[in-house]
């Protein structure tokens, strides 16, 4: 893959999409009571918007590729909530990853968690890719925002750099 | 509190900090199987840690303060380690948070963990605070990082800002 079919986002970037997604959030007057970050990758963009949104952020792990970086079969759980059913049941849930890629993680963790009865789920991703999905997002859940709408390159997280200071130069 | 008694950090400072940090840990020998991170604090400063040091991430979720803002006898948990004891026994174990501060917090999760049987248990810390501390580090603990040390102020941390252009400034 080319140089240029790369993007490069900053932190100060990525904290003021989060900002712009968080006002969404809350004009929409969707208030919910728990944010659920999708590790490791939701574990930024949740810290940044509970400066916005003041909610307890539990966490879910999730792992896509096996050892040798090929895609699994289904996701495998590297933590889940424990005592999942009682913390989720009819509570609002807003579940927050980094990128909408193939949708498959989103579609996943959506079907989990709908199982244990939240009152309410609603989605938050950073990034969402125009592309076509191989997941879906389950009709139970009725708001979906994305704090910016990208085409299909490979994107850079700041967070991912080896060399903060010579990131995307 | 005036502003000067406030240090604020920028987010490629602090990824400059776990860039360093982590070539310690690593200069140590130390090679983890897991990372578990205090959340909310601890959440980027172990995803930062993973892009160096490539280990799965758990984490665990406290609540040191009440709704008026004091703090609490004893901490809150807002989430633990499901199957805990299966996950953590006779594992190594990188224990990662923001900030070194009455060290309570590290106290408190320290001792939970150990009494899961890890096979040892190191801790780094973003930032350790010179000061008189209230916790202390359980002897069984043999290694410990701060990645940068400093005095008793009251720290910004960037995902902390409302208007992170503004940040600092």
């Amino acid at each position: 893959m080319s140089t240029e079919e790369k993007i490069y986002f900053t932190y100060n970037q990525i904290h003021n999409t989060i900002q712009k997604l968080s006002k969404q959030i809350i004009a929409s007057g969707y208030d919910p009571d728990l944010i659920v970050a999708i590790g490791t990758g939701g574990f930024i963009p949740a810290r940044i918007i509970k400066t916005y949104i003041s909610k307890p952020i539990l966490t879910v792990g999730l792992r896509l590729y096996d050892a040798n970086n090929k895609p699994k079969a289904a996701p495998e759980k590297i933590q889940w909530i424990d005592e999942v059913e009682k913390k989720l049941k009819g509570k609002k849930i807003l579940l927050v990853d980094e990128v909408d890629d193939s949708r498959v993680t989103l579609e996943y963790c959506l079907r989990e968690l709908l199982s244990d009865e939240p009152a309410e789920i609603a989605v938050a991703v950073l990034h969402n890719k125009n592309k076509e999905k191989r997941g879906t997002i389950p009709e139970e859940v009725k708001q979906y925002w994305a704090g910016e709408e990208l085409e299909d390159k490979w994107i850079c997280y700041p967070w991912d750099a080896v060399d903060i200071d010579k990131h995307g130069l």
